[in-house]
């Protein structure tokens, strides 16, 4: 039996990718789409869909699920949508698989406190490229036995922050399982500011700009005579598709709040 | 208090690695070295070791256990001999770290059983490098979220056989958790053939060999939008010194027989 | 001054990217288009160009040189037009830039004459990427004093030849300069049919293919010691369109014909 | 006919190297070596080489001329001895062939005059390993078309000065083609300090440092959809000797002074 999906979100840039995502899963079902104003019936009406795309959009949460009973709620709105969306959905039964950020500590723990009482599964994903989210994994565990570490990442130069949130996110997670250890020789000196990269708690991280590059970063981890370098390429939206359909499934056999695409794989 | 570790092998390549490890490890202590024949009462009669090296050598286990009392015995041995030694040391309560392959099925349930029977650790260990464990251990766990792999290892251009034995044991890794998938175009076609590499169960496997590699290999997992690589370069034996000095400490904690460094790590 | 450019092929792939590079560039004005058939009075009649994009579509070359004076003609067309075009534009003062294969040896022949005699620039390039056609370059340079070289190609997995056509080019551009030579230990045996890749007069061609690469290449070379590894990845088509925009203004310099960009950078 | 070669020197790390990459080429003879002392009548008195090294050891230059007649001289002896080595050589007929740097600017046009009045070749290069040369001079050659370049070395911990030599030298050589650039967004923010990296003429510059590493670098040049990499990994000291035989062999075939190895290839 198919899973019946709605998205949150459909016209924004991932919204998009995901309504496409969903029309092509044999075990899937898109049965509706929540918008926020009217913007017509069906998905067919908008000039950014192809004429075969007939799922009704809804304005209203509650008429949604009555009408169309879908079993999973896919939101790619914005930080300010997500927490009442998501608080709605697990009220209504429907498992919510969330994309984006922006929860406080303390709405985090009312909707793990919700998901519990109602038993259903629900997926709060920062980041849906499963393999950033291997590498960041792999990344932790390789520096427990290699704690010496440096992390290069690599964006096109339109990017405004240095280092990047994954890269940073890399870092922390590495930071959890190793002990703080200042890296280099201890009588290194630059002789130009700044070539030996950020210090995060005496690892180093590098951030590359450079046009024609997209998203890409590399792990290294040196020991006696070897290297072990761990490396994610996204290339395009298309990476976080296939984590989104694989959270879709996962959620219907889950009983409660996950945060982080990590806790599940 | 230190660990007491012998030596058996010690005038071999890797052995004489082994035995500058543990005389630089703070935690341990290098009591004892067997060897087949009479070479000298201590490693300082022998060229290959500096005169302040002064632990002695014996040529029959019971009387080198009897003598120096070791914790530990690190086997670096042939196939022939490891059997014996394992056998030998466990009977004599000694926890065997052994760097060898060769083992008959019959011969690892035997010595399982009696490591069970005497509670005592005891580490095998085809390959020591941990970097490379580690990267075979990721591949494994990466391949159940992105099934579509290739591997590519690099060697030396010495090197006889191809794919490597590293390369062959991560793609049977692999294997165990992906389902069997040609990969690849269904109508590809080669026009020089031998391009598109070795199958291994619809997995494609790649050799380079080059004057100046050592060995190296980077498994390759694609998906949409996406890549994921793990590489592992090994540049000298250094690379296997870390994992005997990681076995040492860990079999010491250990009362079973374990096979292989990914089930420990 | 600005260069007046006229594009046959508007509505191509690459076209729709090349009229798009051309009113960019700020020394550059898009001054006609010509089409083989009637699909409007100027590009802003197409409904893949915006309402700003004024350009006069012409489908006589005669007449779009008389009423709009380009300087060069870019022309990515197909092969069975673009001899045609070119021989015509070259009669009528203006310079080609054309980015197919598909000419004869005599075609060649008489446009290279024709060139000549107008003291006109034209460029064929079967190649627009630069930076793929600085990897040819600088790997037949590297291969003078490394000849040990081996080729890994990777591709999306939907590309139907092995070794692709950027791979075969490389290794015959290798093949100029380097003495015949088998690589590899001399008794050396694939355990797995295939591992060693294809073998090119003695170099190895490896072509990988996963989901997720877009067109990527190295060319590694070894050495006592040493590996020197040129590589070029190329992400999505504007990979192309700055090399359109070099040919544009090279082509202005030039006062005959040349086929391959590695002849003029 | 061989090539007669002496070497000065011989009894240093890279002299060592250097005597047994003469005793292997099949063109080539060593004749003598010169010592600043007295250690021996040929090599095979030092235990450091085997007893069938025999050529014998000189300690005044003039004397060995004498009696060996070299065609080179190779010197890998330092700083300081090294000017008036080169000056007697040439004044002897004698061709250098010389791996240290530190000559002022008026010695080395005192020597370059000297080779010229001599007609003799002379080879003065700071880096011997040709993949290297090779990396610089391509990147010098690629930054005229793709002017977005970023810089990471990497070596290993012990390593006290960032950026490395090489990555300086590579910096300038690409400096001399570039028009100075700011890279990356205008505004773009470090969150944490260093993270871009040192800045060197716009262009950015990354130390990695890790155990297990040895001497790699690697440029990259971003456009439009696409990056070029150029990468070069030195594993051990062999990297140089292949530069010193070709250099041997191509002092033979000049008449003048040349400094540095990317003027020859």
């Amino acid at each position: 039996m198919s899973i019946r999906v709605a998205i949150a979100g459909a016209r924004g840039k991932m919204g998009i990718e995901a309504v496409h995502t969903v029309m092509k899963q044999k075990n899937m079902e898109l049965v509706a789409v929540l918008d926020y104003k009217e913007v017509g019936q069906t998905l067919a009406d908008l000039e950014i869909f192809p004429a075969s795309y007939l799922a009704p959009i809804f304005t209203d949460m509650q008429e949604l699920v009555e009408v169309t009973a879908p079993d999973v709620l896919v939101d790619l709105t914005n930080p300010h949508a997500v927490y009442e969306h998501t608080k709605e959905a697990l009220a209504l039964n429907v498992r919510p698989v969330v994309g984006t950020t922006g929860f406080t500590d303390e709405q985090l723990a009312e909707l793990t406190a919700l998901a519990k009482e109602k038993e259903l599964g629900c997926i709060i994903a920062p980041n849906f490229a499963i393999g950033a989210v291997l590498m960041m994994k792999f990344a932790k565990e390789a520096a427990k036995y290699l704690p010496d570490v440096e992390i290069i990442e690599m964006h096109h130069d339109q990017k405004l922050d240095a280092p990047s949130g994954t890269g940073l996110k890399t870092a922390q997670m590495i930071q959890e399982v190793r002990a703080t250890k200042q890296q280099g020789h201890p009588e290194e000196k630059e002789t130009l500011a700044g070539a030996r990269g950020a210090d995060f708690d005496g690892m180093r991280v590098h951030s590359v700009r450079l046009p024609g590059l997209v998203a890409h970063q590399q792990v290294l981890f040196g020991g006696d005579g070897q290297l072990l370098t761990i490396r994610h390429d996204s290339l395009n939206r298309q990476s976080f598709m296939s984590g989104i359909a694989f959270c879709i499934e996962e959620v219907m056999k889950m009983d409660q709040l996950v945060y982080g695409l990590e806790n599940i794989i």
